[in-house]
């Protein structure tokens, strides 16, 4: 799995206030933990309440780049703050996200080429979020078009079939669950499939029951990536033992540990 | 779900000591418990410790009949002791098992038949356990068409497509996923589909952990039966929290406490 960590994100109180006072050490402690808890990538949200998000997404993605090497996936709905995180990684970078629609593929898959991003696709669309599969692979393969032309290779492309809270929308997940089968052959090499896992569980109380349940309900039908929280430490268990039911990795006794290592490398 | 317990089984040494000096009360406080953590069913398996297996698979029927009403699964390769468990049980029951093999099939069905019981089939045969998807639905087809001819409703027959321990066949995992997904299009209304779930983890150290993770992986393609162990309470909240992802139930915060309730009715 591509453990896409999700912590450093504005929405959470204290990332916001480190972001207000510009506690670097704070920023980089969560950055470390993640990459040791076996997060492959961070995610790097700045959140609703900066002021100056280009600003606050730089110092962001340079703090972390600091502590740890892993790539950074750059999540902002606003361009010029995107375009200027993607610019400050150093290294390998994920441009987080565009959707389906007509206008987000012309103006941030070339952005995604620019700066040889990898991408979140979205499927949604000028008609919103899809309630059906057949919609929503219509959507990825449309995203797929557009980043073949962009010349985006498959590898570097993550399809997100959309995750709406159980309590909302409960006849969504099981279109999720073909919508994810139906992504991976679309293509061959097929494209990534992610999704924001915590989604399904906003301000639900079982949160992390039900975020550990559908994670790997979802890799069942071959998920390969997720924006987690890879602290979450039950999560991570139920994801390494579906990894081994999916016959990612040769069984041993302590492969839970073994995972782990392998994972902080 | 349709959760039969495993519980009652003479290869679990104090369940084996109860048979031996016919104590009841064990054996139906271990009936009643399970029943009230959520068995649909419940399984009866003298084991093969037993020196008189007639005797003591009617001693057990009726020793956990004094004390619950739920389905009895009667589990026994031998034929004398399963006729005679299935004589004894006053309400619903289940044949536990059949497999594919044309003599087991020209006896077995018969006897369930006789008995007005429920058949779980094996997706084995002459050959031994399958090691593809194609041909488990084989299997799994000649099973119906045999129970079919016997006048067994789709409602009656669990297809059971072989789990093997993840540690000694790590390839078939994805496959019995494919063969749940395939065995629920053979008919409609499709038969029921069920796992012994603790042959995926037998003797490994994390067997509770890879139990409840291919149980609801399972789901996530369709199985809506199980032979697992009801007072393993992870495994009941992972149970109750995949049917919820699977749309079975109305989402409540306290859905768990809710599906356990109605599951003790």
């Amino acid at each position: 799995m591509i453990v896409i960590g999700e912590r450093i994100n504005g929405m959470f109180k204290k990332v916001r206030e480190a972001i207000q006072k510009k506690d670097a050490a704070y920023i980089q402690d969560l950055a470390a933990r993640q990459v040791k808890a076996g997060a492959t990538i961070l995610d790097i949200n700045v959140g609703t309440a900066s002021t100056d998000l280009v600003t606050d997404m730089v110092w962001l993605v340079n703090s972390v780049q600091e502590t740890v090497s892993v790539p950074l996936s750059i999540d902002c709905a606003r361009h010029e703050p995107l375009e200027a995180g993607l610019a400050a990684v150093r290294g390998k970078k994920v441009l987080n996200s565009t959707t389906g629609k007509a206008d987000d593929l012309a103006k941030l898959l070339p952005l995604a080429r620019k700066h040889r991003a990898a991408v979140i696709g979205l499927t949604i669309d000028e008609d919103g979020v899809p309630a059906t599969t057949d919609k929503r692979v219509e959507i990825a393969a449309k995203i797929m078009a557009a980043a073949m032309e962009n010349e985006i290779p498959a590898d570097d492309l993550y399809i997100d079939p959309i995750t709406l809270p159980v309590n909302c929308a409960q006849d969504q997940p099981t279109r999720v669950f073909s919508a994810i089968s139906q992504f991976r052959m679309l293509s061959d090499p097929s494209p990534h499939v992610c999704i924001g896992l915590s989604n399904i569980s906003q301000r639900l109380k079982e949160h992390q029951l039900l975020n550990r349940t559908f994670l790997i309900m979802c890799m069942a039908h071959g998920l390969d990536s997720a924006i987690l929280d890879p602290l979450d430490e039950e999560l991570m268990k139920a994801m390494i033992t579906a990894e081994l039911v999916m016959n990612k990795f040769i069984y041993a006794d302590s492969y839970l540990e073994a995972a782990q290592k392998a994972a902080q490398r």
